[in-house]
C-alpha cells in the first residue's frame, strides 16, 4: 500500500459569511491548498468533496470557478464527520493507485439556511418532541456529572481552553477568552449546558491535496503522512447501554490505532469534536487520550491546553471556530498539519510527532444515524 | 487488483409511493439483495449509499432498519450519476482489500418533494430564465435534427421501444405500449421533446452485494464480475463546441473501456441514460454504440430493441421506469446482473456476456456541474 502524504493545504476564515456563496468559500480553501502545495490545478487526478446541506453536486459547483473539470469529482456525506470521510476516499484512491494528487475539499454555507427554523420532526419522532442534539450532549453531560463526579467547572474549563487556544488563530470564529464564570453564566440552552458550551453554526471551507509520496515535489520542509483514517456508524448514544461511553467513536479509534500500528500514548496533538463542551469529555476518553471518566478533569487540569501534555484542539476547536459542518473534518487536518510542519504560530504545540483528527455526529433528520471518522497524520521526528 | 463479483442485487418497484418513506424503500431493496446473495447483514464490512435530495444520513437511516450498524456506512452524490458512483467506491474498497463484502444502495424518495415547484434560481441564472433539464435536453434534439437529419419519428421510437421493453419489467413504473403517433401526438413539453419522450420522477430503491471473488459462496449459477467502474465530471453540454456530442460520456466510456481491455464492438447489452428520448441518441454514440450521427436510425430500425444487434435499455430504461436519482445508477446494474446470468424472463437478451450501465446528468442546482459514470460487466461465455 502506497504512502500518502499531505502536500498543502488551506482553508477560509471560519463564521458568518453572509455576502459569500458556498461556491466562493470552497474556491478560496481550494486556491489556498494548491497555492500551499505549489500546484496547479490540472494535476489533480479527482476530487472528494465533503458537504451536508448544499444542494447537491456542491464540489463540481466549486471546482468549475477555478476550471478544474474533467476528472472524478464525488460528493460525500456522513453528518458531522463529512469532510473527514472525504479524506478517507481520497486516500483510497491513492493507495489503490487510480490516482496520485488528489484535492479533499469540505465546505458549507449554514447562514441563512435555518430561515425558518430547523425541521426536527420530519422523520424523528423523538425529536419533535424535544430531544433534540443539544439535548441528548445535556442528558449525556448529566449522566457523566452522576457517574463520574465531573463538575459544571469542569465543564466550563474546556469552553475557557478551547476559547484561549482559538484567540490565537485567525481563522476562528471567535478571538475574546471567557472565564469558567462566563461560561457558567450564559443562558442555558439545555441544562447543565450554557450558551458558551455550545458551537455556533459557521460558513466556511477547508482543503487538503493528497498525494502519492513522490508524485509531487515537496515543498514543505516537513512531510506530513496519513498513516490511518477509519470511518465507523452507529446508532445514536442515546441508544448505548451508558450514553457517556462514546462507542461510535471508541470503535473508530480503535481501528485507526490498529491500522497506524501507534497508540493513544503515542499522540502529541488532537483535534477532538467538541461541538459541546461535554462532547471534547466522553471524546477524549472514548479516544484513550485520558482514563474513562477523567475527561473533565483532563481539560480542567491543564493538561489538554497548550503546554500540557496533550494539547487538545490547538485551533480553538469548533467551541471556537464554529461548524460548518462538511469543512470541519478537513479544517481539522489543516490544522494538524500545520501543527506537524511547525507552522502554528502563537498556538505551536512543541515538536509533535504524531496528530489525531476525530469528528461524530448525527444529522438534524437522523439523529439515531451516527458516524464517527478517525485520522492519524504523522510529521518528521 | 483483486477480482469484484456481484454476488446479489434486488430492487424496488419504481414509482409513485406516496405512502412509503425512503426508508422502507431503502430497506426493501437491501432484503432483496441480501437474500440473492445469500447472506445476512451481518457478512457486510461497508455500504455506500447514493441519495440526491434525502436530506442527509440516508444509508443510516436506511441500515439501521436491518440491524445493520457499526460498519463505514458513507453517502454519495453524484447528480444523476449518484448510484453508479456508490458502485464504483464500493469497487475500490474491495480492490484495496480494506473490505470484502460491500453493499451498494441506491435510494430516493421524490413524491412530495416538488410541492412548490422545484426551484431552479437560486443558483443558476441560465435556469431561472428558462434553460432548465428538459430545455437543455430539447436544444440538444434540435441540434442533433439540423445536424444529423435525426427525425420525430426516430426520436419516439426511442420511447416506444423502451416502453415496450418496459412492459415486460414489473418494476417498471409504466406497463402500456405506445405507438409512435401516441409519443408525437402528447403535449409538447420543450419542442420537439413531447411528454411520452421525457421520463417521469419516481420513487425506488435498488442494491447490490459487491465481494471479493471468493469472499461469499455463490449461488448464481452464473458469475458475474465489476471489470471497470469509471467516474468523469465535466460541464453541461451546453457549454460544449458541440451539444450533441456528450462529451462527458465520451471521456467517461473512454476510461472504462481502457480499465476492462474491451470495446464498445464487445458490449452485448447496455442500460443507457435516457431521461429523455435524445438522451439515448446522444448517448448510445457517445459510448460508441453507434456510429456518429446514428443514434436517432440505431433505435428506429430496431437494431437496440430486445432481439436486434444490441439491445439497449431492455428493462425499460428511465422512459418507463421512471427515475428516482439515487437509485437509477443501481437499478442498471441489477438489470444487467439479471440479464448477464440469464435471469430476466420476458426481456431476456440472447446469451450476453458483456454489459454496459451509463449515468449522466447535472444536478438542479448546478446544471453545469455534470458528471457521468460507465461501469461494464461481464457474465460467464
Amino acid at each position: 500500500v502506497r504512502d500518502i502524504e499531505i502536500a498543502g493545504v488551506g482553508m477560509t476564515a471560519f463564521g458568518k459569511h453572509e455576502d459569500r456563496t458556498l461556491e466562493s468559500l470552497g474556491a478560496e480553501a481550494v486556491r489556498a491548498a494548491l497555492a500551499d502545495a505549489g500546484i496547479d490545478g490540472d494535476r489533480l487526478d479527482a476530487a472528494y468533496v465533503g458537504n451536508v446541506l448544499g444542494g447537491g453536486q456542491a464540489g463540481s459547483r466549486v471546482l468549475v470557478l477555478e476550471g478544474i473539470t474533467g476528472i472524478p469529482i464525488l460528493n460525500v456525506e456522513a453528518a458531522c464527520a463529512t469532510g473527514s470521510a472525504a479524506l478517507r476516499e481520497a486516500m483510497h484512491a491513492i493507495q489503490l493507485g487510480v490516482a496520485d494528487v488528489v484535492l479533499v475539499l469540505g465546505v458549507e454555507k449554514l447562514t441563512g439556511l435555518f430561515q425558518g427554523g430547523i425541521d426536527l420532526g420530519r422523520t424523528d419522532r423523538e425529536s419533535a418532541l424535544g430531544l433534540t442534539v443539544p439535548a441528548t450532549y445535556a442528558l449525556t453531560a448529566s449522566r457523566h456529572m452522576a457517574q463520574h463526579g465531573t463538575t459544571a467547572e469542569q465543564l466550563a474549563a474546556v469552553t475557557v481552553k478551547n476559547r484561549r487556544h482559538g484567540s490565537r488563530n485567525p481563522r476562528a470564529m471567535f478571538i475574546d477568552t471567557p472565564g469558567i464564570d462566563d461560561v457558567l453564566g450564559s443562558p442555558a440552552i439545555a441544562d447543565p449546558l450554557t450558551l458558551l458550551q455550545c458551537c455556533p453554526n459557521a460558513d466556511g471551507a477547508a482543503a487538503a491535496v493528497l498525494t502519492a509520496t513522490g508524485a509531487v515535489k515537496r515543498r514543505s520542509r516537513r512531510a506530513v503522512r496519513v498513516l490511518a483514517s477509519e470511518l465507523v456508524s452507529g446508532t445514536s448514544s442515546r441508544r448505548q447501554v451508558d450514553i457517556t461511553r462514546g462507542d461510535v467513536s471508541r470503535r473508530a479509534a480503535a481501528r485507526a490505532y490498529a491500522a497506524a500500528h501507534i497508540g493513544p500514548e503515542d499522540i502529541d496533538v488532537a483535534e477532538v469534536h467538541d461541538p459541546f463542551s461535554i462532547g471534547e469529555v466522553v471524546s477524549t476518553e472514548a479516544l484513550g487520550l485520558c482514563p474513562r471518566g477523567q475527561g473533565g478533569d483532563f481539560a480542567a487540569s491543564g493538561a489538554s491546553a497548550l503546554g500540557g501534555r496533550l494539547p487538545v484542539n490547538p485551533s480553538g476547536g469548533l467551541l471556537s471556530k464554529g461548524h460548518p459542518l462538511g469543512a470541519t473534518g478537513v479544517a481539522q487536518v489543516a490544522e494538524l498539519t500545520w501543527q506537524l510542519r511547525g507552522e502554528a504560530g502563537g498556538r505551536q504545540v512543541h515538536a509533535p510527532r504524531y496528530g489525531l483528527a476525530h469528528t461524530v455526529g448525527g444529522g438534524v433528520a437522523a439523529l439515531d444515524a451516527v458516524a464517527s471518522v478517525v485520522t492519524i497524520l504523522a510529521g518528521e521526528a
